[in-house]
């Protein structure tokens, strides 16, 4: 409709010769690319770039439509950040700690071992500085950073055999990536990095004794719980946040309405994708139970947390007093868990220890 | 900028001798008016439906306008749904449970007592038939409605003496409205409504011995806390969702492209709300605590809960047996909080336990 509109106001313009730039720029159609991590079919995840594709190009009336490509389009999982930053797209979805080899003070963004709940660190980003600090560790590369959707607290994995003590842990061959993994290695764990297609096989004839995934919401179609009857509770990723990326100079070109969309679409998706996997998690957590009863839900004794949690914080020791940038966020984040904590714990928490 | 657009057009269309159907609706301002049951300075109620104007205004370039009236304004703060459903205003902000009086069907769209948490509640709402229930059940009235913004787990109350049986609830005078009152009564309370502006005076004087407010974040400015050292967690309202109204008739009015702006506004405007009433109570109880040391966080004893839980349920059974719809829709909230309350035993709940 609006690009009728504009045609025939270029038209009627030029007959009348009236400057038309204010309603050219207004009606003006952009084409925006956005490339995600994830393939095609990997819901949630893939749900949110396409949700907030379409809400844009709803609401706009389609004078901003976002192509969205799933990794089995650009076949680079994990080239999100250097292409939106290149400028060969326009967007990204997909998560900040995966550019920590590039840039450190991108990890803490997505989620830290022991770290804040998914509400506690929603209400960190947005008014408790977090947006900010954010916005300053991407500010040198001239991308924008911006939430892009919550897993909620990932469960700490499956093993095929229960953990009773640190000392069951050692020497334990388990699929765990990134920081988690670090803080693992320390334990005593032999951490291994496998391709996601060939995780079931290595997990049924024992290449791996245990590995670590999202939820039940997602894990269910993996089918691990077929063979490995211990799902351990999380603590390694409570509040996982994915990642909207986009190119901090075409987003400058866009008109103010059109940025004020494409960041409203952002912020709901992601927000609603929180609560998409908490349904999908809640529904694959009936079935699963349901279907295999034998499935035993564990959390790992207080020897074991407490070894993690010591091998977290001298991990962490080190990487602060190497990086002012991620001690100063890092720090904004302890501070703030520690007021959020203990509002969690007085409501939904003691609410819940009744209601079970 | 489209306004003028707009002027352009029909000028040079009468010109060129065009119609201008399709840019004249496209371009067309709406002027509406919303009605909100709070204060102006209710914050972060009156919060909710100020930020949905204001993203309204800049996602339509102008196009949707939305005046925001509080109480002070209209004079009728409990008149809202009256007002939306006759057209005086096109839009309210409020809450479901405040119509039960006129039809009982609204009662469930907001809380119910030993309910789902708002993450849960979220999840039934939008992806376990909860919208389009609460749709069905305003559809005679021909006003719409939509989540307005959750307070998440609400206090208990403000106590002058610890309450350590159901022998200790007998007799006293308490400040607490809606269904919950109703438990309450039954438990031997004598349940009173008191103007907000005089509930201070009446709590410090032993007019009442108790009340119940909201949480942290909008229990510190009314100074309870100075004269009732007992703050009792939640059991009556897990997620007290609010709700904006739209009239049926002038949404339907609507372009396509302003109906999505506003939905998508409210929904966020929704969301963010929980999350700034989350770092409004984290702050505030922060605050509280070290000022009032002595002021003594309380769970119920599971006597006194238990109670609770079974008046509650006996109302349930009478008003269920009475509508067919109510019954629809507290069996659906029943059934999804089994299921969704597993997950959140399995994800938050436990990794809470071990790290308060």
């Amino acid at each position: 409709m609006l690009k009728k509109t504009a045609k025939l106001l270029v038209t009627s313009s030029l007959i009348l010769g009236i400057a038309a730039t204010a309603s050219s720029a207004a009606d003006r159609v952009y084409k925006w690319k956005l490339a995600t991590t994830w393939g095609p079919t990997l819901s949630p995840f893939i749900d949110a770039p396409q949700n907030m594709s379409k809400m844009v190009e709803e609401m706009s009336d389609g004078r901003l439509q976002i192509r969205v490509d799933a990794s089995n389009k650009h076949k680079s999982a994990l080239g999100i950040f250097d292409m939106v930053k290149g400028g060969q797209y326009d967007m990204g979805h997909s998560a900040s700690y995966y550019w920590k080899g590039k840039d450190i003070n991108t990890l803490p963004f997505t989620t830290m071992p022991f770290g804040m709940t998914t509400n506690e660190q929603y209400a960190w980003f947005y008014y408790g500085g977090g947006m900010e600090l954010m916005q300053k560790a991407y500010k040198k590369h001239k991308v924008l950073s911006f939430p892009g959707g919550n897993t909620g607290n990932q469960m700490g994995g499956w093993f095929r055999k229960e953990i009773n003590s640190v000392a069951d842990l050692e020497g334990l061959k388990m699929r765990i990536p990134g920081f988690a993994g670090e803080v693992m290695a320390k334990l005593g764990l032999t951490v291994t990095n496998i391709a996601s297609g060939e995780l079931y096989t290595a997990l049924e004839r024992g290449t791996i004794d245990a590995l670590e995934w999202v939820g039940p919401g997602m894990d269910i179609n993996m089918g691990f719980h077929k063979i490995a009857p211990f799902y351990y509770t999380g603590w390694h990723e409570p509040a996982t946040e994915l990642q909207f990326l986009v190119n901090e100079r075409k987003f400058n070109k866009l008109p103010k309405d059109l940025q004020q969309i494409l960041v409203t679409a952002m912020r709901v998706s992601a927000y609603d994708m929180y609560i998409q996997n908490y349904h999908m998690s809640a529904n694959a957590w009936d079935k699963m139970g349901a279907e295999y009863p034998n499935i035993k839900v564990k959390t790992f004794p207080k020897e074991v947390m407490d070894a993690m949690k010591k091998a977290n914080d001298e991990l962490l020791v080190e990487m602060k007093a190497k990086n002012p940038l991620l001690k100063e966020v890092l720090d904004s984040q302890a501070e703030y868990q520690r007021k959020a904590r203990k509002w969690t714990e007085m409501s939904d928490y003691l609410f819940l220890k009744d209601n079970l």
